[in-house]
């Protein structure tokens, strides 16, 4: 048996895969690779691999033995039971001290599990999200690591090299990956992470259609708007593309591809675990949630084509002052969008509390800073928030966001009042603009409802004017009796 | 061993069962009453029992033998594990073709589960939704049996003696209690249920609080709103209360009583549940959704008082037209509460697919028309568009409904426009606005959204002049490959 020469082994040559392992073999790594279907071990070795320093394998003993001490293994295989399966099959070859790492859009519960699986064998567990599509994986991703904190200075070096850079506050280099916290926490983080992505396109979406609505704007000049966004407070990749999208002129037929493609979206897996693990931690998700529902209502295209027939609406109201309503909607989707982070990073909070998690909040804006989807120059500014004050209770009121909203809310408030006079829905845009309002209310009408619940089900409620803690019950009508429920509850 | 009298046995003395079971008696049963804590059994059989046809049994054997075969067993103990503990230690003493219920609020999946557990022995398992809190048990409540289909003729007549009762559209008196459907479609319809009733509850909210600060009315004058609504087409229980609320002064201080109620509520449970099974069908359940986010802020009592110093709001505008003012939030009230049902009967419709139920959704409709805490005038109108049209997609596209928002849609624009214009929160309002006119756009922007995860991670779109079903991907800026993705999904 030859020595082993790899610094990490992956297990799953699909295009992610393959654009990891190049990425780190671009860095000066080498790296084994394995695959079930071993054609395509021998297909990357001899085509995108060919001349690199791989060590293509066939057996996944072989694939073990080729990897130095202790052993660092990548898995990049669908989420779910391949997971398990692969795992099943390669700890039988594993020692004490060999770190296995999924690298797949894990839902976190699994690789909370997963790592305590495998602890007793003293195999250490990572769970790391990996964002940035095909492009970002071969060019430098996100990664968002967590689970065995022993494994992470081992993992460092070949994670920060591979990952994407950006500048720091203070202009030094820092990479798009930093441990993340125990367990599941960095699957939990991906997700999250997804689940902003769902609300920052359908924030955009939202704003696409308004200005396509009430100003008549052509893809062209929509392009031009994105454009001029994408170098203000906007600037990030999905402005960037979004304006490259409609400016694309379908080569078929000449028109702009964008009036060709159908309107029907779909939505599954971590859009749908986002939303669980809000209501689980009593989270006000509001964004994210409507985003996802948004998907569901685009998919139902034929109820809509004869709703359309059926359900009146108003006339549009075209915008008076074109400028201005682009500005008002610039700031619509800034001051929504700032929403939608503050309640991600609260679901955070509350699922770290939960969890009994520590999470470097700051390095998570800084993981997301580049490489991924989310990217943006905004991201820069959370980071700060959360280096100046890392116990921030919510991203709102910071001063530089609560600053920011004060400017933007004024045109908010028009575009949610001219989209409801316009009949053009903007579910997360005034979504939004709910949570903002009822986040900075002191006194919201809550009171009428536990009045309710105390009404019909004697659940009792506590009092202004006496200390928290204490419950009362009252016999509003004297019909009902002076207990208080203890069975009953809604 | 004497001959069994007890036409049915209830197992679980808190106040819910011992209503029911007082309910049974006074419509002729003879009820077998069970507790674990006997103290229970012998503490109602002598008081609130007193004189009346109960068999009290101090163990389980004795309450079996005690019952008529095939024996009819309610269970009403705490949803979850006591649930499995009951039906373990009951189990053992009976026969094939007993029949074991549960009333109690068990999440619908349970239900399934244990009806197939419990089929191979022959014990047929009803699960069943039982609402109308306390007084409702006791005076008639609402009756959502689903499970062992064969159980319900032997079941029927009891449960629908002792169910509330209601006019139908052609005066005649109608239990609201029916067959819901096999496995856990009862205790599914009972959870929507719960749903819709945290729907009704923050629209009431809402309404409250925008008639509270855009017109400055006292809870006085804010009881003579409800109580001229409560003769309208908002008629329902929870529009009665809230009148009967809002017109209760705290005989200790003599102030509004509802004005001294600390504004937090709580959820948990049923709410969580309802949005699980939206995301689980792809259904889009706003409006429950936000009203389940709402009581989680408003739980932040002391995070809202301190953002309140920091975040910057608008001046509320006072209503210049009183009246006009007041029926646009009525007809804010009532559209938005069209839609949650809708959403809700969209929920049940997605569920039933999955699950391959059958559901009588105008049965449904009259099943909550009385007895549980939604009840309203409002239902006969869904039972009545469900008779019209088993197979309506949406009830928004029945034609009375239709009509209804048509009419109802310049107020209720008029009050989004102006709560987002004062800064008064409307989350469920506004959301329900914002599904009806994506419900009713025949085309959404869900095109940009597809092109944008084509042009990320090439995740293919269809186009509006080609056939459903053939995909297509763009590189769109040439850098990319042609390669649709198969493994990155967001």
């Amino acid at each position: 048996m030859p020595s082993p020469t790899a610094d990490i082994g992956l297990i799953g040559l699909a295009v992610m895969g393959e654009n990891l392992v190049l990425n780190m073999e671009s860095h000066g790594y080498t790296c084994a690779v394995f695959n079930r279907d071993t054609t395509k071990v021998d297909a990357f070795v001899t085509g995108r691999g060919a001349g690199k320093k791989f060590v293509g394998a066939h057996d996944l003993k072989d694939f073990v033995a080729s990897i130095k001490r202790p052993r660092k293994i990548m898995m990049m295989v669908k989420a779910g039971k391949a997971v398990d399966d692969v795992i099943a099959q390669v700890a039988p070859f594993l020692e004490a001290g060999d770190i296995l790492i999924d690298g797949g859009n894990t839902h976190f519960p699994d690789t909370t599990r997963r790592m305590k699986e495998l602890a007793p064998k003293g195999i250490r567990f990572v769970g790391s999200g990996v964002s940035g599509g095909e492009e970002g994986a071969f060019k430098g991703p996100s990664i968002m690591p967590g689970g065995d904190a022993t494994a992470w200075p081992e993992v460092k070096p070949i994670f920060q090299s591979i990952a994407a850079k950006v500048k720091d506050a203070g202009g030094a280099e820092a990479p798009c990956c930093d441990w993340v916290g125990p367990e599941g926490a960095g699957h939990f983080v991906k997700m999250v992470h997804n689940g902003i992505e769902y609300g920052d396109m359908q924030l955009i979406c939202e704003s696409y259609h308004l200005l396509k609505e009430a100003l008549g704007l052509t893809p062209a000049e929509l392009s031009g708007v994105f454009s001029k966004w994408n170098k203000g407070v906007l600037d990030s990749y999905l402005i960037e593309i979004t304006s490259e999208i409609l400016a694309y002129t379908d080569p078929e037929t000449k028109q702009p591809l964008v009036d060709l493609i159908l309107d029907t979206a779909g939505q599954k897996g971590t859009g749908k675990w986002t939303i669980d693990a809000a209501t689980d931690n009593g989270v006000a998700l509001t964004l994210i949630a409507e985003a996802v529902f948004s998907r569901c209502i685009s998919a139902q295209k034929e109820e809509r084509v004869a709703a359309s027939q059926v359900l009146a609406g108003p006339q549009v109201q075209k915008a008076a002052d074109r400028d201005q309503f682009i500005a008002d909607v610039e700031m619509a989707l800034y001051a929504a969008k700032i929403v939608s982070y503050a309640q991600g990073y609260a679901l955070m909070a509350a699922q770290a509390k939960a969890s009994n998690w520590e999470l470097n909040n700051g390095g998570i804006a800084l993981m997301w800073r580049g490489g991924c989807i989310i990217r943006s120059a905004f991201l820069g500014k959370i980071k700060e928030a959360f280096d100046k004050n890392p116990k921030l209770v919510n991203l709102l009121v910071d001063p530089f966001f609560a600053g920011e909203l004060g400017k933007a809310q004024s045109g908010w408030r028009r575009v949610v009042g001219a989209a409801a006079a316009s009949g053009i829905p903007v579910p997360a845009i005034s979504s939004a603009l709910a949570y903002y309002d009822g986040y900075r209310t002191a006194r919201l009408p809550a009171n009428l409802l536990q009045a309710q619940r105390d009404f019909f089900g004697a659940h009792t409620y506590e009092r202004l004017d006496k200390p928290r803690g204490q419950f009362f019950h009252t016999n509003w009508t004297g019909r009902g009796g002076n207990t208080a429920s203890t069975t009953y509850n809604v």
